[in-house]
């Protein structure tokens, strides 16, 4: 459609969305998207039918986008819309019916699907998979795991009346697009969504343009995306790197202290602090550093500044660098999910770039640059070298300055400073010898959690954040209606929020004020800012015990 | 293991291997690969084993890499095992019983699998899926489609009694196994299997791993790759770089006629010949070609070698650049995959680099090299240019010259001149303008098959390419006694089969001759040649009608 259509096309909408509200009575309606395979046209319609009080927004007219596989069109003309629709509201992906795009468009925030494509497909004897279409002429093994496809061969059904085998096929239709709803709704619980999608996507060469054009939307997605979850982070190819996660902890690395040295480390197994030093120490046979287990290193040479040799060791930052995440200083490797992610001992040709680019960019900032040789080779790092004798360093490990940095990444920049003061005492599991409670004397501020290493407030830690962190940073803000309910450590609701961070995303520490500020509790944000701000049922927060 | 001690027990093997073959009476006989995971070893064992006449060949001592997902090393393990171990005889991955690793294991070569690990896994309330395991008491839904995922709830099963829940569990891990089953053998029938193996090596990091350990086997896998397919080539990342179909283009664009000089267009809509040809006629509204259509162009400056300015017109190879085939001359663009194949439009780094490779090799032999200005932006060439008027080119598009091309591309080298000599006349379809037939005036030679762009002989054709090509090259020898029924035009079945040329793969057109290589008949390889040399039972060659 020309731009000209579908601008007076999308004025007739939004004139008719006006009336259809007028009209209503008890009735509930949808407003439909609209705008054609324009983005900005698309956003427009959004954001004016959004307003309006409809119940369900359907995305409309990508029938034949969908039939002739222009899924990379769908992800621009649906990521447009959603991103001016409100969350509360479902949206219909209209006319998508077959469950190879349900993940996708899940993933996209597209809530309902339509109900007819199982029984067409079967009347035109054809077999929806996740990863397809079968035509059954062309099947000899039916291609899974359902009653149908148990019970009955590709034969039995060629052989079959028409009407009794279309009954079975719509059956099998339905059973596949039930359990990819399923598994959809395993997949968010697991907070692996994006794995699945990227699964699903390698079923076509389109769906992967589709994926790899969800690249322009990690901004959007990273809103979406809780910070902390259940499943690990798995790598599946280069398309992972656009997950939300990397493109969070790119973000908040810029939140740490900056130091003048830094020291680059290969990656070594997880949790690489723990490795580090038990190489470090032979494995624990010997009591000093001996750096040299760590291989050679080199000084990059950068003759646009003028490096200060005299920098004191206090000042050195380490740091590992590896796939998929790029930087990981060492203080905060176990914080998730910089810890809890795999990914293939072979890299592709993009992992290799995006380090090596993340390497680049992250070494700016300091007057000096200590590089292992491994990393070198490994990203085709070309830099202007000189060697570097390793044992010139001292290497400190830190625990009051790794709290800080847990700190800072998890809460932003001064938080660490904000938070532990006083006469700090770190308590660690005997098990593991990790971190668990921060105390200052005896009063208990943060313990950090076992699972995905974040720091979990006691009240004197939500008292001490409060007073640093300037309004509205981290605060939900409940009206008096909720106050005292709020104070008495119940749940927080949605509607009863009027003001928030809009920063904040789901499962995240925050804390409860009301309208003066004052700190009312504190707790674990159950959905994102947006979605707090929009929803008018529901939870918002889960309030945290010991907040009275 | 130590490699010490893996020698040692090898040689035991080896041992009861011939003790057990000595003890049969009328007993089957399995002997294991073993070797530990030490490649030479295991592949010493499986070619001292597969010499003597077992029925079965397990892979054995893999479950602790299984285990430990080290599923890199099983491929280096099962390769090096079935790449000396007899093709006619199944080989069982021992311990192997999870679907996740049935598609996997079946594209090197394994045809056996466990069977107990359905019931472990439900005895451990554990879910198999071929994308991996849920623990029950994880799942708020049930992640398949079949019976017992579409009937129970994770609810339903967490309260049932033990032995029932684990019943239920059980039948839905035997589902899923044998719709895995049957998805692959309809891979194998689609000739598709690594595409499906590629989906399934996204579910972890290792089994990506252990994909990308694939491309060291890349040759091994092109030897029982098909020629010819019923489906497109779909590229679903990277790993797609080191398909069979991949390596075999590589290798057969160099038994092509050297021109000269080289015109390097961009890639457009597929067939690009047909593209190619309506562009330069501004879609057919002009009789003469429009060079400027097709954009900028450059010619590369290669001081190191003295190009000859005078070349004529004649000698100018057209070829397309394009992922992931790389070089495609013209005249074979439509010859399978080349034209029956889809990528993403936005391409990974990885792709990048390999068609840039390409684009360095195959421009080594040429004296000229025009260039689009398109394919130096798009693939980061660094080559030194200078201006270039297209407009001094004159393209001609000769079917004669076609025709030979894809002979040789299809036959080796050579096979286009000594298959249309003569008064040849090109039969064209009226509805799609393809070229159908080849005759000799009223002799028919070939038939260019609509569907995969390769030459089907005639009698007449199979005749010339027996004349031309150097024994034992595309020959299948049939002892006497089968060289009437070869006559008759009768299937060749594998055990008449006395000698073959090792470069036969399965699907491509053969000659089936006698001992004297007195052409006997033609037709098309089911197996490769490997193959045919081992089976003692089922059909080598399916023999072409028109024979006698």
């Amino acid at each position: 459609m020309k731009r000209e259509r579908a601008e007076k096309e999308l004025e007739i909408t939004l004139e008719r969305a006006e009336e259809a509200l007028s009209a209503r009575k008890n009735l509930m309606l949808n407003s439909v998207v609209q705008g054609s395979t324009f983005p900005d046209l698309r956003g427009k319609c959004a954001e004016i039918i959004g307003k309006m009080d409809f119940e369900v927004y359907p995305i409309g007219a990508v029938v034949p986008l969908l039939e002739n596989y222009k899924y990379k069109d769908v992800v621009d003309i649906v990521m447009a819309s959603v991103a001016n629709l409100p969350p509360s509201r479902p949206r219909h992906l209209m006319g998508a019916g077959h469950p190879m795009v349900f993940a996708l468009a899940v993933a996209m925030g597209c809530d309902l699907f339509d109900s007819a494509a199982y029984i067409l497909y079967a009347q035109d004897d054809r077999l929806m998979m996740p990863t397809g279409t079968y035509k059954l002429k062309d099947l000899s093994e039916m291609p899974c795991s359902c009653e149908i496809c148990n019970n009955y061969t590709p034969d039995d059904l060629k052989g079959m009346k028409k009407e009794q085998r279309i009954k079975l096929l719509a059956q099998h239709n339905l059973n596949i697009s039930f359990a990819e709803i399923r598994k959809i709704k395993q997949a968010i619980i697991d907070g692996n969504l994006l794995e699945l999608v990227e699964q699903r996507c390698r079923a076509h060469p389109y769906l992967l343009d589709a994926l790899r054009n969800l690249k322009n939307y990690t901004e959007l997605l990273e809103e979406y995306d809780p910070e902390y979850k259940n499943s690990a982070f798995f790598y599946s190819g280069p398309e992972s790197l656009n997950r939300p996660e990397i493109f969070r902890h790119q973000k908040r690395i810029k939140r740490l202290p900056q130091k003048e040295r830094v020291l680059l480390l290969p990656s070594f197994k997880k949790p690489y602090s723990k490795t580090i030093k038990n190489i470090l120490t032979n494995f624990g046979r010997e009591k000093e550093h001996n750096l040299e287990n760590l291989g050679n290193f080199y000084k990059i040479n950068d003759e646009t500044e003028n490096r200060n040799e005299n920098d004191s060791n206090d000042s050195l930052q380490i740091a590992v660098v590896d796939v998929p995440f790029g930087i990981i200083p060492l203080e905060i490797d176990e914080v998730y999910p910089l810890a809890q992610n795999e990914a293939p001992s072979s890299m592709d040709e993009d992992s290799k770039k995006f380090v090596r680019d993340a390497i680049q960019e992250y070494i700016e900032n300091f007057k000096e640059v200590i590089i292992s040789e491994d990393i070198i080779k490994k990203f085709d790092l070309s830099v202007d070298l000189e060697n570097f004798d390793i044992n010139n360093l001292k290497l400190n490990f830190d625990d009051k300055e790794k709290i800080k940095y847990i700190a800072d990444y998890q809460f932003g920049g001064g938080a660490g400073k904000a938070l532990f003061y006083g006469d700090i005492h770190i308590v660690k599991s005997r098990k593991t010898g990790k971190i668990r409670h921060v105390y200052d004397k005896n009063e208990l501020i943060a313990t950090l959690r076992a699972s995905d290493g974040i720091f979990v407030l006691s009240l004197c830690g939500a008292k001490r954040l409060h007073d640093h962190l300037e309004y509205p940073k981290n605060r939900v803000v409940v009206n008096s209606d909720a106050e005292p309910f709020a104070r008495e450590g119940k749940s927080i609701f949605a509607k009863f929020v009027i003001d928030i961070d809009i920063n904040i995303r789901a499962n995240e520490e925050v804390l409860i004020v009301n309208e003066n500020d004052d700190l009312l509790a504190f707790g674990k944000s159950i959905l994102n800012s947006r979605e707090i701000k929009d929803f008018k049922i529901g939870q918002a927060v889960k309030t945290r015990k010991g907040g009275k």
